[in-house]
């Protein structure tokens, strides 16, 4: 499942983190994935102090989010990092790691999420294309938006053709791995969110006894 | 989970049962279960034409039952029986068998059924028994009510110390065997239909989506 | 997963399909959802001999499908049925129900497939929508072409605005009944097929033992 | 399952408990659940010195527990707190809420635990009742006993009619969750226990093969 | 889990299959598995009366066996087929189909089974190899005897280099088809079987209340 | 499944570990074990300098293995230490516990691991025996090796007849714990690595997308 959050980012942080990707140190993207030859693009080096800053404003956004809360049962998240494709960049259809190599432990990669700095009026090309078999999901953000999509799909960036796309990205491990799973136990929390006092109080606690017992039964 | 049913039975089926238990033959309890020393009943004879017009009786009140449907989720049943318990006889703690050996194919027993014909003043003694640990559930049903209970408990026919207790029970293969997820399945359905129209459309349509999820997920 | 079957049916097919809507009894599709108020559309009358003979045609292109038979795993298929959306007509989001009703025992529908007998230009409107959260994949095959799509998705036709829209519907019940397990199974399938003599023979019976453990372990 | 421990804690343990609960501070009980509207209760500061002291206590006793070890297969307990009811006070029908927001991870409540300092004959009412469909289990401890049970119910302490009802609640989170495998291997352990060295020794060791493969197979 | 079973075939039996091979006509054995270069074996020809007459004898050993349905908790078996390795002949390593195409339904293969009527004295090599990563199990049973192994291995039959083989195989779709849940709850089974009455009647209600639930969760 | 790694430790690293042997105090091999009367061996003292710095030599032989991390997905180890079995010793069937209580939090033995140091040339009997129904395999490696294999299993040590049998062992908790999904996932990786370059890169792609979505549904 997916989710855009429109306005993930408010319009100073958008231009705090374009400033500071002015500022940071990028490496060429095949370091984190040095075997795929159809990955270019540049990330962020995680070691420099402006990428650093972002992440942390990256991170912070992620952890206000109620809607990040409610759709992705986030337990851990991995650092935030840019990643900016020029002309003729792109990223090839690939799988995200099932597990980023930490140095705790290794974080699970259960949901990934793109958080788009840049305008989609400023770059031609550079969607990002899901693959659903035959069928294709293609996003390009509004700026200061983000999306949540499930890591375990195939998926690219296509190339960019004019101007540039600038993105932060990071992967979540979730309290519940299946994306089904997931999806269902959100599913029913909006309804008892929307639904709110209009239930009856004895229906409201059949719902929250589903809740609780699902919640149980697919944490990991 | 229990579920007691009033009224599952009407006057004149309980009348009719009755009557034919008065004229079928009964056998040895221990037919069905001979390595239980603690059992001494008396059950039909499976092959009585009076048992097996009794059996169809009790066989049309469990299908038309929506409250049984709603909350077993039956795929298959076996063939209701009579049990009649006179003073002094018991039913020690038992563990109903997985697989009841039919003819066709074995049927699981995961949802046990007992209804009562004899009225409760007409016996002491005889409740059902059902343990939960150090806790126990005891059970003794108006006469014309029906008792599902899980099948996976420990559980027991206390002795009768006067009267005689006559009931039939029988065994349900459901399509969710597993009681919780069989539980959270019920207890969703019912707030779809407590709800009924007051409850959103969009969020009927969630509710939906989750209640088909799970019932395809959960079935074996 | 989705996947689109281009030639689906040959031309003599699709031409005999459509002589035989022209002849079918059609009735008012609620019949198949009361509750849905949503939902106006013509269906086939299952006991009409045009609409039967339609079945049977679309039921020998199902299972001739080596695609369908790669993908979907199937082990029962409900019979295939006309569906004609005129204008102002539509389908609102719903979830197709778990287990379908049949005589002989419900059949779980794990895959729902669309058969388009309509060219997509002749009729405006009238996409297959398929929800998958914040984003939704919209489908308008060619004639003569399937559609086969997890059935544990919110879908909908949007109104047909122009036009009519004839397809033929059916219901598919898997061996392997959870939508990424299946399509794992699928692409493993592929890669053994795609590769074929260029694998190395020991690697083969690796990738033979994988697939035919992963078949036993899914398989329900 | 239900498990009631008799003389879980001594004499002393219980005069001190009940000493330290007149010195403890006692804030609003809808602080752990603000939105239900039928809790009625006095809980314990968690910040308070006596609370903390009382904690201790309780803690201690679950930790050198032989029967909560085997009957729960705990992993991590939540702090244990007192609960006070009063004449009139209460805690309506509610679900244990499936993860507490502990500092370091959130724990999950498998078991719930109920220690009862008062005893049954210093208070009317205020039962704890725990809902099964439609029958329920209801408990009045000794003083000095506990209770656990699973947190997976729908459960409520009936209102207090004389007196005041003081007992000490915690939570468990346990190695294996799901309450029916807990059960199961709870009592292979009892069989192994109670037979000791009677039971042949090559029976023995596949008993424990059994023992370890399910803990293995069932913990999370 | 192998279990090999002495005197399966009384001495009458084995003499009436050697007969019958010797009367049967057989085929060549990549009949039943076209795309594998290492097979070269001959099979009985299923439609051949005396192949019939001997899966006759084969299926009665079967059924009849008090360990096989012990060991292999058997739903259905395929029909047995004579093997027969002459000199050069062997298969080499693979994994049997996860589903024969029977007429009725597919079967799946989690069980299989060899009877070998040939002594071991008769020919040199055509052991029975099942590859367990860098170990190897070689089976060369006495005649008479039966092996049932897990289908869900590589395996192989080695070159024969002098004399003949001859076999009987089949296929058992188990009631459990997970090897080790299988075998658990086989231990359990000879647990009870060998105590018999030396354990304590409320210890084998425990055990017996573990089997029946195991069994029930885990059949398929 | 078995994994038998030759020349694990460098000739230099056994003979330093045979050394430290010598140094070492050992203790009687029952403390690890105390309720089985058919242990009798040695094992080093896990609090001497001699034995600690040994454990400190395996395990970095164990975590600079390839083959370890593609076999055993090792999350964590327990500290590696000395058994000697001397003329007479011996282990007799038992299952490997199913949780170590280690200090921080109990380590679920999955893998179990056999590092010889002795050559199998230096003493008579003290094979590992592991018992697979009515077979087994039979392990003496030689100086330098390593042997992994599933904890799952009733196994044993022969006595030993002549010389003096000494090894380290150790236990792994497996990210994969059930044995089979284990397996099948290694044997996915070994066909990526020996196909390497000469697949194509789409079938590489959909290769990487099956290992990387089972590596996270089977995590646990």
């Amino acid at each position: 499942m997916f989710l855009t959050i429109e306005d993930f980012l408010d319009v100073a942080e958008v231009q705090a983190l374009a400033q500071l990707a002015g500022q940071a140190k990028f490496v060429d993207g095949r370091r984190s994935n040095p075997h795929n030859p159809t990955k270019s693009s540049a990330i962020g080096d995680t070691t420099d102090p402006a990428a650093r800053q972002a992440a942390q404003i990256a991170l912070t956004a992620l952890q206000r989010s109620e809607a990040v809360k409610n759709f992705a049962f986030p337990r851990r998240m991995a650092v935030p990092n840019f990643a900016r494709y020029e002309v003729g960049m792109k990223y090839g259809p690939h799988t995200d790691v099932a597990f980023l190599p930490l140095s705790s432990q290794p974080l699970r990669s259960d949901v990934s999420c793109t958080m788009f700095i840049s305008d989609p009026s400023e770059y031609q090309g550079g969607e990002l294309a899901i693959g659903l078999g035959t069928e294709m999901v293609r996003i390009k953000g509004k700026t200061g938006s983000a999306i949540l999509y499930p890591s375990t799909t195939i998926h690219e960036v296509v190339p960019v053709s004019s101007g540039a796309r600038l993105v932060m990205i990071t992967f979540i491990e979730s309290q519940i791995p299946d994306q089904l799973q997931r999806d269902l136990l959100y599913s029913l929390g909006e309804v008892r969110a929307l639904e709110g006092l209009k239930i009856d109080w004895r229906n409201r606690v059949q719902l929250e006894y589903v809740i609780a017992n699902l919640h149980r039964m697919w944490a990991r």
